[in-house]
């Protein structure tokens, strides 16, 4: 149940130490969540417009080895836990077979305050 | 009536061609723009309440040099001309006495739906 | 003869007005030039070996419209004009037939020390 | 032996969710690391030039609260740790007193292979 999405390294991505910005995969990382949770049917903006969002609480990343101009990578999702507030989701950024970065990632769904609340049954039956 | 401000570079702001990736000037303007108008008692977070907002209509921007990693940028702005609706900046970005980058932006005030509104006098009179 | 590429907004292209952060377009335009050149055989990534580089001269660039998180864009590219050492680009960007953002472009050719130098015939015969 | 930085927070900074986007509390503490170095007499820039380099290898990070456009936050920087080719930094990013994000750091020092290699004694005397 991992979901792939493909991610081509450009200029904009890289710094002058000649490799991938080590920020930057934590946007790739939250473009892959957003389309691992549309495969199952949720869509991020629409729960938005009912006032439930998904805020990152914690991230632990391991930078193995690194990305360069040109490259092309597959970012590599799956969920490993989740309780009734929380969604603990693993990354992989791979060129081939060749691991380069992973990273844990728990998410929090909170109102439109930022308070903790449940995840709606109707998301959940989906994970 | 020029402002500046002072702009590090840092590995963030580069790309792997070894320079600052050109669409990161972008946001030194927005910095820049911002102090300026603080400078004037003009404070963009309050205005936002009121649903006033300034929105970038048009950039029109010159690359004539290059900064790298570790340089130390002056970002200088004036306002160039004002309509009732819209604030003509113009920006450089330079190392010492070297101008790298200039850019003519036009700003157009817009309330909460983005609709064009006039600048309110109390604005108006301080620019 | 021109290039389109489709750009999905997260929340990273994104800033707290709610829509596209200006300069951030000007990265998809970065991702629509490779990929024009790229389908005319001509690799950045492979010049770059051979001390040939693009950069962004000037860009003059109209706001038109806004694009918001979640919204799917079209970015559209077409050369417009070249001499021996510039490319001129124009892109813009759409929601289905909604202009939002309209851009011209001037790269020129340099060599590994930033001088401009003649586009190499290999290239130009491309384009 | 704190270094601290002061970051305000600018539209470029924020997301459409309203708040600090996650990936760039990591652009922060780049600049922050670099100028607690520099406090203490090394300039990234000159290692560079001498094929050192230092890189992140793991980050581990926790988001407690958000920031906002405008805010001003402080940066706090402590080494907790070093061996003989890593270091550990610590960073909190503080909005007054309240703890907004705190991260923990491993960089590894590199030659210009991306090879680990000791941290050179004239670094580590200072640090």
């Amino acid at each position: 149940m991992t979901n792939k999405i493909v991610k081509k390294i450009y200029y904009h991505d890289t710094d002058s130490g000649g490799v991938v910005y080590y920020a930057n995969y934590l946007k790739y990382f939250e473009e892959a969540r957003t389309e691992f949770l549309k495969d199952r049917g949720i869509d991020i903006k629409e729960l938005v417009k009912e006032n439930i969002m998904f805020v990152v609480r914690h991230v632990d990343i391991d930078y193995k080895s690194r990305a360069c101009y040109g490259d092309i990578l597959d970012i590599l999702t799956t969920i490993t836990d989740k309780t009734k507030v929380t969604l603990n989701f693993i990354h992989e950024a791979k060129r081939h077979d060749t691991l380069l970065v992973i990273a844990n990632t728990q998410l929090v769904c909170v109102d439109n305050n930022f308070k903790p609340m449940a995840i709606p049954e109707k998301i959940m039956k989906n994970l």
